[in-house]
């Protein structure tokens, strides 16, 4: 065929306006309906288009704006993460161009026909992903059609892998690098902030970082934030824990498996529960981590993520699979998921808890202490100079000796010890039982939502605080609860979901139900 | 339990703004992440939020905003479409809640773990979405958790069933209403300009309402429009097909099954290509149009919708069990889909060709004419009067008469005549044979993609004219076709595609491929 003449492009661009619009995670772009170059509904029906400056070039869907005063008739307006991504100033020249989809769209239409991805295939995809260039919609095709069909094992595997490379990876250089992470489910579940203090007085090396809550009521993160900085700069990071031997910081100053964060901002409002996308995302983060020794914990229960004792064994089989594949030595745990963990949801509870436990105090929750004792009793056997089943007393003897609490505040000194004091919050109601009986079912699920409700983790102090737990006897109009809030609103909230349900059942004694765990 | 505090809702409000940004089929709020009232965050993660006022409610996905210009702290902005269906005016209060997900997402989340749903399933699902209660994301999760398990012939009657609850039906009260509806993927197939006047002119009622294109170069409604008024209010079409016998209408102004044009807008974008959906989608729409006879044209090709003929025939089966199930009577004609119909892509250059065959011209391209004539005659023979095998007859018969003519003009007047006339698009390039040959390849995808770029149907004399077609003998150099555009911009777009790959394959006479069809 002939070539047409080869100046094919338009010389005339649009000033770039950036528009104060955080979209969370996807691109967008902004043209007036009379734009002065293009015609903006032209591009509106497949709604993404490639907006580019100086070699760069960033993909973002499109809307039609009507008021000039937003983006005027010579100008793109571009949300801040768009903005910020193609780096280009304000006012700066750019063209845009109808997009293509992302070309690893082929191998996602692939996966909706049922068919089976190779490493290639989510390597494409995951990077695409990471370069910003699926929409949301894009991202939740991905999800729903590898959640549907199923990943078979070599997909997770392969899965792990590209969601791995898409980041940054640490390097301790240390034969043993120790890690822990809960599958989730468990509000209240702060063993991390036990275990770390304890596994590091031992003197294995323990440098946990973790994520903030993203739909629970508290991250490790969020809760240790209260005591100390946790935002530090990954070399900062290496050489405290070389000194202390663990920290407690947040994961999201080194860029480890981007990708994860950004398909869970999709997966979780749809509630996509999907096993391969669990296993994929917590191995990758870990490995990215540099992590060598590994304790999963999946709790079981009948308000958990894990319901039966036989999916709980064949995601242990999952793990330990993909984990071996990717040279990294894991352990699985399965503990008892029937209710939250300790008594205080939210991160100033939750925090208040971690430190009766590491004063040794009489009242400190005792679900709470025994659980860090003994995953943190499995994580110090991974010391080859450490008899299999003496974990537990060592780590018994660390904590009740005081060294662990000296460790946790050599931590905490370390990262930048927090001055400030916080209370839970001031709004409060309490919920009481309506009868008298035993209590026979906490819902993990519900009172997390109440937590999250009241404003938990932004509001530091809100949260719940649990008077009674699963096996206590209860009197009528007993306080089975306490709800804190820092916003009138969001007492309101978290009330009216407690005035529909409250989450506890009160029954008989023989109704409580028992737990299925190992220990 | 005890019951909480019944004054739980939060006394404050905020003022609604109304925000000029079109963000197409998704309902989006705006809130100031310094919101007095509320913690704008505490929203973002599931990102869904239900707005209220004096007992209405929309849900909204809520975006973040950092400028104050654009939402002010005491303020919620909304975007056209949420701001419309609230119904509320400027400065009106509205209080902010976290959503749940819609309830049908439950029913979505069962099909994703691939079971099998009931008619009251789609019928929720629907509703929801008709409702505006689905996000882009939940809609993509429910499209692609259909279209991966796929949906058995059940499931494909109740969604068509409920998609057609989703709106108004119309009633034209004679026993037999005649209907034509292509699949699509062929362009420049503009039948229904051409059966309209024939069927109507025969006596047979055929109120033809479409839509207008979405991803293709042109809808009926885009080309009748460059001759007619389309857009007619329900009681001035009735009385105008009462006494025309036919009409060439946008179906828009009746709500016909608007489910479907909810769930296209985020289909078309992933490329998802469901049987089952354009199953529903079109018998939604027909029988939504009050028709009782309807043929489908299912043009077969390698670069049409439908590659093989075993997927045809299955369509085939497919359309007759739901339209039988739901009482319409139901035709499908398999055609030849291996190159665009006639020689025009774009809305001008389809209308002339249209023109060309209704004034019997010697150049009127004679592809257009002869399926026209074919499906005519189908559907002249849903007359009871009119023996098997005579339809073709009697429709070119009132073809060469002239009737179909005078017949077009009477509708054109009675819609009201557009006295404006178009041309082709000024602006042009031509692409050129670059070697001596047979054309034995036309790709109507990519033929659609280049008039589309060029601004077709927005841009009215935009799109493609096709100089040779399948089978023509060309020398090195002969124009191929001619691309037309309105917009500078556009042509550029237009010609960067054609630079890549021209859509036309030269070969020899032996490789031309051979149609499949049935006449």
């Amino acid at each position: 065929m002939s070539q047409p003449d080869p100046a094919s492009r338009p010389a005339e661009r649009l000033r770039v306006r950036r528009v104060g619009i955080d979209t969370y995670r996807e691109n967008v772009a902004f043209m007036h309906r009379d734009c002065a170059i293009y015609r903006a509904e032209g591009f509106q029906a497949l709604s993404k288009v490639e907006v580019t400056t100086d070699g760069r070039r960033v993909l973002a869907v499109l809307n039609v704006v009507d008021d000039e005063q937003l983006v005027g008739t010579g100008e793109l307006g571009l949300s801040e993460q768009a903005f910020a991504q193609l780096g280009v100033r304000p006012g700066g020249q750019v063209r845009v161009e109808h997009a293509e989809p992302p070309g690893s769209m082929e191998a996602v239409r692939r996966k909706m026909r049922g068919e089976r991805l190779g490493l290639e295939d989510f390597q494409a995809i995951t990077r695409d992903i990471n370069d910003s260039r699926y929409s949301k919609t894009e991202m939740a095709a991905f999800l729903v059609s590898c959640a549907q069909t199923g990943l078979d094992r070599d997909e997770i595997l392969f899965l792990t892998r590209a969601m791995l490379e898409s980041g940054e990876r640490l390097q301790w250089d240390e034969p043993l690098v120790a890690d822990k992470h809960c599958i989730g489910g468990i509000p209240g579940n702060r063993t991390s902030m036990l275990i770390v203090p304890i596994v590091a007085a031992h003197g294995m090396l323990i440098p946990k970082t973790s994520s903030r809550a993203i739909t629970s009521p508290a991250g490790t993160a969020d809760t240790m934030e209260l005591l100390a900085k946790v935002e530090l700069a990954p070399d900062t990071l290496h050489r405290l824990v070389r000194r202390q031997r663990g920290c407690l910081a947040w994961g999201g100053t080194a860029r480890l498996a981007p990708v994860d964060d950004i398909l869970i901002s999709v997966e979780r409002p749809l509630g996509i529960d999907s096993r391969g996308q669990m296993v994929a995302s917590i191995l990758s983060k870990k490995l990215a981590a540099g992590s060598t020794h590994l304790l999963v914990d999946i709790p079981v229960g009948p308000t958990a993520k894990v319901r039966q004792m036989r999916q709980a064994l064949a995601l242990r089989k999952l793990f330990e699979f993909v984990g071996d594949e990717l040279g990294i030595h894991l352990e699985v745990v399965i503990t008892d998921g029937r209710q939250p963990v300790g008594r205080g949801i939210g991160p100033v509870l939750e925090a208040r808890d971690v430190m009766q436990v590491l004063g040794n105090e009489p009242d400190a929750p005792e679900d709470l202490r025994q659980k860090a004792l003994h995953l943190a009793g499995r994580i110090i056997e991974f010391d080859p100079n450490v008899r299999g089943g003496r974990g537990f007393a060592i780590a018994r003897d660390i904590l009740e000796s005081g060294r662990a609490l000296a460790k946790m505040n050599a931590i905490i000194d370390a990262q930048g010890r927090q001055e400030q004091a916080f209370g839970p919050g001031p709004l409060q109601f309490e919920v009481s039982a309506s009868e008298a009986g035993v209590v026979t079912g906490v819902d993990n699920y519900h009172l997390a939502r109440i937590a999250r409700l009241a404003g938990a983790p932004m509001g530091r102090g809100a949260g719940v605080d649990l008077l009674k737990k699963l096996g206590d006897p209860v009197a009528k109009d007993d306080i089975l609860y306490r709800v804190h809030a820092e916003v009138k609103a969001e007492l309101a909230f978290a009330r009216s979901l407690c005035a529909r349900r409250s989450g506890y059942t009160i029954g008989r004694a023989d109704q409580v139900p028992g737990p299925y765990v190992e220990f």
